[in-house]
């Protein structure tokens, strides 16, 4: 069995996991056969070790752990790194694939700016 | 005169800030006679004040401010108003229009979650 993890930054405001929420409410709609489970670095729940013990708990042995961060800086290169070690060694069972961040895909970075674009046009019109 | 300013987190890493730059250059390249500026709330330059600082002394009148965060929380919530108050303050010349944070957008978050499930099949192909 096969999930994702997607893992956010997290904030004190709960209104903050919105988008997040509906990027996983999007990925369940378009494949409902598939564990798709937020989790986050600080000040939200689960943790990241919470939602992979879950998924294992469950019998799920490949994870997809997709960063919803824009960029890569400490929270990616040395917190996350730190974090799945750990998971790692808890759950030798579960293989756990991390990607890219979003901005790291050209597609997206494109449909950001296409949309900045948008938005500014917007207000010229 | 029109411009528009992408306002990012910033980070301790210099390569953090390599996508934000891609959108950037994006903007440029669709709009080469549009000012586009980056700033940051903190960790790196230059500054919202700053880059409004700027961009008025060029003549610009009317600024589009993005802000290139995933979602609202306290940075958008009380940070950037607070820095607006000040920067609409210092140069009463200048309106700045706010658009909504990258997460608000339907059509970006469903770009997100496809781009994830895309990640996801490659590892299970």
């Amino acid at each position: 069995m096969r999930g994702i993890v997607l893992f956010a930054h997290g904030a004190r405001d709960p209104e903050w996991a919105a988008p997040f929420q509906r990027i996983a409410a999007r990925l369940r709609e378009a494949r409902p056969n598939l564990r798709v489970q937020l989790a986050f670095l600080e000040l939200m729940q689960p943790a990241l070790a919470d939602a992979v013990a879950g998924m294992a708990a469950e019998g799920i042995t490949h994870i997809t752990l997709v960063p919803l961060f824009l960029a890569q800086g400490g929270h990616l290169k040395e917190d996350l790194p730190r974090l799945l070690d750990d998971v790692r060694r808890r759950y030798p069972s579960v293989t756990i694939h991390v990607t890219q961040a979003i901005g790291d895909s050209a597609v997206l970075t494109a449909a950001i700016a296409d949309w900045a674009l948008a938005q500014h046009l917007s207000f010229t019109a």
